[in-house]
């Protein structure tokens, strides 16, 4: 099996899933418990924490474990909203974020916040001088991706961050799920307010994410009740899922540069082999993210391609999973203002550090294949 | 180790362990990808899905995979209200809830809503006919929980449903976190239309639950996104915390009657053992669930006594872990009206099927040798 849906979910590494069972199993006990095994489960929840914090290079009260991406985003942006609408009720995001990002804004539009949503260029770039032109004296958020989903784009944060910093009254939020560990990005040097990141994408376990907060930042929680989380997010703490998380992005950023190095390689291999292909045009800027190659096949349906590349074993995805039950066309693409031939046809193939080019190899050779059959089937 | 604090939390069964590491390694693709691997999750999700409707006498598209029982609770209530506040904005609930049922509604008050928090008897009990008394034109909501989580008292839940039933502008919430497989409760035939589960407190995993909504309930989503649950939770599914909650529920409903059997025997022989006891007044109702024995020992306090049971292996806590590390005095005795000598010494002893009499022996021993060994140091 060829598995280049990553950007998708990937699959957990053993160790991951190993500690996982192993925390489940003998640090059950509820971290709240005033008795003995309490206590070990909070000590070991809290070197977890900080663990991670250190990764970020934040403090460990910084770090809230949440349940995933989805939930980091809605709480960073439906926090801020209910909490600071005070202070002010525009938010700003741009056209091409993760639907948990997009339809988050649009269910505070529905109570009465004001949202811009930034047009990107054809590569899906927001310019921060879209973002410095929107700013108002009453917005109190700002979200940005760091890596699109579906084309790899990589946004610029820092730039954004400096902008959003001159307005004391705002915060900037940064959906990290797709750059972790594939780019860069300082969450201090580029004033990022909270960061949200999932554990699933990185070789981690579904269910595990953490929202990564700087101090000042005080949120009203989607989810009152005990004071976990530094009150931020209150629910008995899934140890087991956050050891998990850490343990994830451990392995992600032991040799981290490698692997980066390696998935550019990969890239720039598929890069050059799809540019060969006559009916394929690459929709990812060259510039963009080592593991996202999002092209199209213009003429061909996605899931037929994506079925007949079934049948030999070899995964890849149209455009996000979690928009891919809806219709035909990205929206993300047509935000980059691409043909309508080319937004209802897009391909995305999203590498892990464990694939190889032997198997990219085997991928190009059987999408030409496919391309070749479906091209006399349909009788072109 | 004699562990006796299962409604913080219960040792996962292996069985529901080994369940998750499967699935997890296995089944790990996006259910939401349109290749083949997507589909073969999708099928294990929907197969999940409909083993927990069956248990719950719903409907499959009744049942939300939640991340545990706070967001079940949060999602309810939040839900609810920031949905359908052009019908009214008046909730009521309880005052003896958990934290993640009253804080939510504290939050809501913040945002503008109207809550009557009703009062409880001394056994901690909401009478129906306050419930009646309090229900307006403008009423949109009523939570009131199962089983009490600190005393093991039963809410009369059938009762309050019809009252709530005759008006068609208010929905039902109950929290059976504490309940499950511990009293009989029909969602249909008690009227609820939203009912909190969670999998930790039944031998399953943290991070795992249901919201079990009846089909006519529309929600505010907390975590808004992709199409998942429904459209009612987005975020990619936890297959495998999914597939362990279900396989908690079955082990617990194997054989339930048994288990509730030996559960009442267990708690009839705690009861009568702590009567013997002269320093030891019992605070849970004669009528109360089978598994929580609330007592209090005046004059001591709970932290040391569970200090020293914790010496001799043996576990038990003192208020609700989502709350215990708040000051001394458990809100809910004091809803009941006791004096503060016992609203500031309860302790909890939570049981599970799988502990003995034996046990009990062992802590009812060791409690009689703690309470005289503290006698003696405190000098009385």
């Amino acid at each position: 099996m060829i598995y280049l849906d990553n950007s998708a979910t990937t699959h957990p590494r053993p160790e991951v899933l190993e500690s996982y069972k192993k925390v489940a199993d003998l640090y059950y006990a509820n971290p709240s418990s005033v008795h003995r095994l309490g206590s070990e489960v909070e000590r070991l929840l809290q070197q977890s924490r900080s663990q991670a914090a250190e990764w970020f290079g934040v403090q460990s009260k910084d770090v809230i474990f949440t349940s995933g991406g989805t939930e980091g985003n809605n709480m960073a942006i439906k926090g801020i909203a209910l909490m600071h609408q005070s202070r002010g009720k525009h938010m700003i995001t741009s056209q091409v974020e993760h639907p948990s990002v997009i339809e988050a804004y649009r269910a505070m539009e529905s109570l009465g916040f004001d949202v811009t949503y930034l047009p990107v260029d054809s590569s899906g770039r927001v310019n921060p001088d879209d973002v410095a032109q929107a700013m108002r004296e009453d917005t109190i958020l700002v979200s940005v991706m760091s890596v699109n989903n579906e084309l790899g784009t990589i946004q610029p944060i820092q730039e954004i961050g400096q902008v959003v910093e001159q307005y004391p009254k705002a915060f900037f939020h940064v959906d990290h799920v797709q750059g972790l560990g594939k780019i860069n990005l300082s969450i201090r040097d580029c004033h990022i307010d909270m960061c949200t990141v999932s554990g699933h994408k990185i070789h981690g376990l579904k269910g595990t994410g953490a929202l990564i907060i700087q101090n000042h930042v005080s949120l009203f929680p989607l989810l009152h009740g005990g004071s976990q989380e530094q009150e931020t997010r209150a629910g008995t703490e899934n140890l087991p899922g956050n050891v998990a998380f850490v343990k994830a992005l451990r392995f992600l950023m032991q040799d981290n540069d490698a692997k980066r190095n390696h998935l550019e390689e990969m890239r720039q291999y598929l890069w050059e082999r799809m540019e060969d292909i006559e009916q394929v045009v690459i929709n990812s800027p060259k510039e963009g993210a080592p593991h996202i190659l999002n092209v199209s096949i213009p003429g061909y349906k996605p899931e037929v391609v994506i079925h007949a590349l079934g049948q030999e074993d070899i995964f890849i995805s149209t455009k996000s999973a979690c928009s891919s039950k809806q219709p035909d066309v990205s929206s993300v693409l047509s935000a980059c203002n691409l043909d309508r031939d080319r937004t209802t046809s897009a391909l995305r193939i999203s590498l892990s550090y464990q694939n190889t080019k032997e198997e990219l190899a085997v991928f190009v050779k059987t999408l030409r294949k496919t391309i070749e059959q479906l091209h006399a089937t349909m009788g072109r």
